[in-house]
């Protein structure tokens, strides 16, 4: 095993969580936040002023790497959205009006999705027929706005983005006052919850050595039904393609709580990498939040590019690298926290091979390949990059 | 409550289930089948003849709607595939390749996705650059062809598609040996596996009084987190979008074996309809086996188009219908098991208000209105079409 062996009795990690309908001290927070906000603006009004939001700025020119805490990160530079100005009105408007539905969520200790909230913002100015949204594609960047404005994830405004994603293994959780052995879960997996925030979700107690990271859902169902995770003392989870905000909150606080290494099993193609880079040190669209979701120590288990020799892979294994991967490739390559030497030659060997490898595609060696193989070799080895 | 109260008591509604490894007798029913089909084709070249294999026509115009049994059926038009013809030599060896392929997985006891079993199947012939498959549009309709063939499931052939819907409630299931209460999933939910056959999936107990379906995994969320389950004692599940083959053979188990109602809660707009009518009868393209997934006493308990109205909705919950919401909401009213004229005014009436609704579109009332007055006044009134 790559990890140290810890002993055989699980450890206890945390409390229970709060009850339902309890305002946690992290929702009073929030609702702080938001009142600061609002009170600014009245302030502004008293004073017969021109009432105005500080928002940074969500865009590529805004964003930077930071190479100390290793993470992509959103600068200063901000905009100043006004209440007396016809461009801005009504996006002014919009930010306090979703911003007084997140006080009615914390309040009432609910969540909804982006789409509801949508909905819940959505009515009719009275005496017009203007209204308030007229779809999501308008509610959602006000959203991402407040979230900025006032220094909260949306999860703790109390909003979610789709789920995805499953785990199973070596772990005892306690969600929402149910605790759940995350080792008897047959062949489903526990849904990964949208919001994976300590308020609902703690962790018990966990035997694992480790935390085994895989995209696709059928390579963890294999993994699944051949139990690597018992025989390897580990957790196993699945992003089922881009990790959504859930999984990447609970990768984060697995790391930071369980003190566990992660690795990370994704296919051999630019679109695999993308997903580790994203685990790892953020995305630019959400580059204000990587300080919750990112954990750049995550490790690069495979495909590796080299693995098609390594582990005499036949050309049954090979997809041709199209124009879009190679220009993705290339892309990869240019980022700074790919400049690592061993990084490039990852990325260049992508490039040479001239082919890309689904993780599915070990099943040409056998079925469980794999679970038998593949994946404790590459662990015994220490074949990882970071 | 809609359904017949039960004693509180859970009711024991199965044994367990077979441990992974033992063959059962459906498995050797299985493994009969393929070999059958072999030796067929094996006496045939003894007799120096040409060997075929009699596959029924999976085409529209071979599909019927059974009106005694209420669901779409393939019907006996077959075709037949010879060995010694250029045009269909290639698919006949792919065919017997699967089956081969197939007949290991139910000997080793294993399941693989259809892109693995892709995998597993594709080389290059021995002395020649020839590949057995060269993409999965290539083995996915042989796989299709082989159910039909040998009348077999694919899952019973250890084979799945991806898996797709998560469930919770007053249930407690035995999944490959592991004893699941689904009473206490927290927020995540149970997913649904990809394969719900009786070898790997037991009913233990149950105290529901119904089961509750929801296309969208919003609105499952917001009907878990009020508990709706517990206060109504029923189970909840949703299918995240078009029901996955696991979640329709999960509601046609719990409908056979648990005898509970079953109600439909989808969006009000053809898609719904459509999710609602495949859960009902089948669909055209997996018509051969409607018997093992469909089930026609499903209840539509909405969206209603008249809900607009029952429920003093406002204007902020309209989607006006586009060009091909209209021409599909033409189409299913053509269906014969649209026909009742109770279902005709249905669709007529959600034509005629020109808008479509989502269930998401309930948070313009109140948060809870779902959970609270939507669903218990739809069952208290018995207000649901079938």
């Amino acid at each position: 095993m790559a990890a140290k062996k810890k002993t055989a009795a699980a450890v206890p990690v945390a409390s229970q969580p709060a009850k339902r309908g309890a305002q946690t001290e992290k929702d009073k927070k929030t609702l702080q936040k938001i009142e600061r906000l609002t009170l600014e603006a009245l302030k502004t009004v008293e004073k017969k002023a021109n009432p105005a939001l500080e928002i940074r700025t969500r865009a590529l020119s805004n964003v930077s790497f930071n190479e100390k805490k290793r993470i992509i990160e959103l600068g200063d530079r901000a905009q100043s959205r006004e209440f007396f100005n016809t461009a801005m009105a009504r996006k002014f408007m919009q930010t306090f009006l979703i911003a007084s539905k997140a006080k009615t969520l914390i309040e009432e200790d609910k969540t909804v999705s982006i789409r509801q909230m949508f909905y819940m913002s959505k009515h009719s100015l009275k005496g017009t027929s203007e209204n308030t949204f007229e779809d999501q594609s308008e509610s959602d960047p006000i959203i991402e706005d407040l979230e900025v404005a006032i220094d909260a994830l949306r999860e703790e405004l109390h909003l979610f983005a789709n789920r995805r994603g499953l785990v199973v293994g070596k772990l005892v959780v306690n969600d929402a006052g149910d605790q759940i052995d995350l080792s008897r879960m047959g062949r489903g997996g526990w849904g990964i919850p949208s919001i994976c925030e300590e308020k609902d979700l703690k962790f018990v107690s966990t035997k694992a050595d480790f935390i085994l990271l895989v995209e696709k859902q059928a390579v963890f169902h294999r993994l699944n039904e051949d139990k690597f995770w018992e025989k390897h003392s580990c957790i196993l989870m699945t992003t089922e393609g881009q990790a959504a905000r859930g999984a990447r909150r609970l990768v984060q606080r697995m790391h930071t709580e369980l003190k566990l290494p992660i690795y990370v099993l994704v296919d051999n193609d630019p679109w695999g990498l993308y997903i580790y880079s994203v685990l790892k040190q953020g995305s630019i669209n959400l580059a204000y939040e990587s300080m919750r979701m990112a954990v750049p120590q995550v490790r690069f288990l495979g495909m590796s590019a080299s693995d098609y020799k390594k582990f005499n892979l036949t050309s049954a294994v090979q997809i041709k690298l199209n124009k879009e991967d190679i220009a993705r490739a290339e892309q990869m390559k240019a980022y700074p926290w790919f400049a690592d030497k061993k990084w490039q030659k990852e990325i260049n060997d992508l490039l040479k091979n001239g082919f890309k490898m689904e993780v599915d595609a070990l099943l040409t060696k056998s079925i469980s390949f794999i679970t038998e193989e593949y994946i404790p070799k590459k662990l015994r080895d220490k074949d990882f990059l970071t």
